[in-house]
């Protein structure tokens, strides 16, 4: 059965640069746990001095809350339909959400501990969010939300996801210069609330040197990186720190192709293209006992629900045995780390999550 | 939280009519569990004389095993790291594998209860398989696997994924008639061991009305269906039998768009193209309390981990509240159900999965 092998040292290694990324630009850090989903690799954080997390869901709040974290962003917009969770949650937790609309902020006033929001900020990537321009709308949303003295407005948080739409350097920097600016506005015009300013996906927080404005950074990915975030420049292949195990199933030398047990419901249906081919995930040098031999230009080409396919594949197959285990480098490992739901460390022990 | 409801009579139609389809053209039914991975969703087909399945990992075929079923094909090149879990589900259920190659048949020799094998015929699609040219090649595999009298050659396999790869009628006919025609000629070659043919993605079954020469089918899709499905002309909208709820958390009439609480974690990534955009589900009519008004060409457009985007939304978002739940066809429903792990029933009751 494929396995999600992490590589702590590598993880260790990515938690570090962020954390200096951070002390060096007098930022906060609030790592986002969307990634990796599991309370043991969030206290791999601690010992670098980390109290607060982000995350996505109030499932992932709720497991994180049992896991002993005491501050915790959900950076979604609010879902009234989770206000009961909400409430329990914020009797022992210190529980912020975001907000980007006056409708949801007529459930929020029903709360009766004391939670804060973030204004959802939209800089130009288009999913959620106020335009950072649309002043009359923040300020409507900071003065209706008083009408509830638990409800305390913290400030701004803004996901420039569309820092993932380019790999072009001057294209990023043109995209968190703008956020950055954005928010700096906003900081100012609202500065009689002294808003706090979170920020932050892994390109520009692993890319970007200037951090002007910013008070706190939210990246998640950084922690293991992927295939995509060595496409957009934010990482070394050799710091892809987790890797998905697939035993080897089918070897077809008269076609080049080899198959392994290693298909969508593991590795996701997450794609990239390298080298006008679509690509689901990249061989590690099988020969090699290394964890991060890279094999050159060797990719997972198609992946039906449990069957992975290596196309035009080199000299390395007529090595390979079936039922050998190979490793693969994951596009996306958000959604593989998602799917397999375990991790077996490089020494073999098991690392659960939210999801096991 | 988004969730997957499945509407069981739908269901019980899709059944029905696959059953019929068998019965008219004297084959026998192995349906394919991947698809659902729920033993109370397998149960219903027990409602129609079935008494045999189909799996694609050990993993499932423990799980429905376990769940009473005592005659279950894993159709799944078999791995050598699953020898020890074969054995032991053999000892309690017949158990079939496939096999296209003899070096994991030197593996397969050390089982100690009767195990039935297929060997995977490839008539095109390039994935696993043996093409069904390469005469030498099956005769080796059934010679040498007599040194186990534990183990039986039962006959022919054949997936013909290809039918997923065309919309065009005579192409899938096409594809369908050499599948057949390769098959029956195998049967004819090695009638001294009376094989039997399995066949059946769930385009061809849905299909097709020629099956001389196969002896049984084995779609999975079908009891569920799904965009894809319903684009390749397999099924009508209608036919589709899960819808995933989700949550709305953003409304942005400016840019007339929608933002719900289902992103890549719960629809999985698969995505195809309709009307020039990629399309990752489909709304149902929210106006409607019937569980299948199709509101015209509203799609999800994108995807992150847990956020979905509607785009260019019509004059229906004017009346959807922020935590309104919407209903959406998925455009895969495997890769769904295996991400949601649950089922509702309409009727609000839970039913549980291999995933639970």
């Amino acid at each position: 059965m494929p396995e999600l092998i992490v590589d702590k040292s590598k993880c260790l290694k990515n938690i570090e640069r962020m954390v200096k990324k951070a002390r060096v630009n007098g930022l906060s850090f609030r790592p986002h746990c969307k990634t990796h989903q599991s309370a043991e690799i969030a206290s791999w954080f601690r010992e670098f001095n980390v109290t607060k997390i982000t995350v996505s869901s109030f499932s992932m709040a709720s497991y994180f809350a049992a896991a002993g974290w005491s501050d915790i962003l959900v950076a979604f917009p609010f879902d009234p339909g989770q206000l009961t969770t909400l409430k329990k949650l914020s009797e022992k937790t210190e529980v912020s959400v975001l907000i980007d609309n006056l409708e949801v902020l007529s459930h929020l006033k029903k709360v009766s501990r004391n939670v804060k929001f973030y204004i959802d900020i939209d800089t130009g990537y288009g999913r959620t969010g106020i335009p950072a321009a649309n002043l009359e709308q923040i300020t409507r949303i900071i003065q209706e939300s008083t009408a509830n003295r638990h409800l305390t407005f913290s400030g701004f948080y803004c996901h420039a996801g569309h820092s993932y739409k380019t790999a072009v350097p001057a294209e990023r920097t043109a995209i968190h210069q703008r956020a950055i600016a954005d928010l700096t506005a906003l900081k100012n015009e609202f500065s009689r609330f002294n808003p706090r300013v979170l920020y932050g996906d892994t390109p520009n927080c692993s890319t970007q040197s200037d951090f002007n404005g910013i008070d706190e950074i939210t990246p998640g990915n950084f922690v293991f990186y992927d295939l995509i975030q060595h496409h957009l420049g934010s990482c070394n292949l050799e710091d892809i720190a987790v890797a998905v195990a697939c035993p080897v199933v089918g070897k077809y030398p008269d076609h080049r192709r080899v198959v392994i047990h290693g298909g969508g419901v593991h590795f996701s249906k997450e794609q990239m293209v390298i080298n006008n081919s679509l690509v689901f995930g990249q061989l590690l040098n099988p020969a090699s006992s290394q964890w991060m031999g890279i094999q050159p230009e060797q990719y997972i080409t198609s992946l039906s629900q449990e069957h992975g396919i290596l196309e035009h594949c080199g000299e390395w197959m007529e090595k390979v045995s079936i039922g050998q285990i190979l490793k693969f480098l994951p596009v996306h490992s958000c959604m593989t780390a998602n799917l397999l739901r375990n991790y077996k460390t490089t020494d073999g022990r098991l690392i659960t999550t939210n999801g096991t």
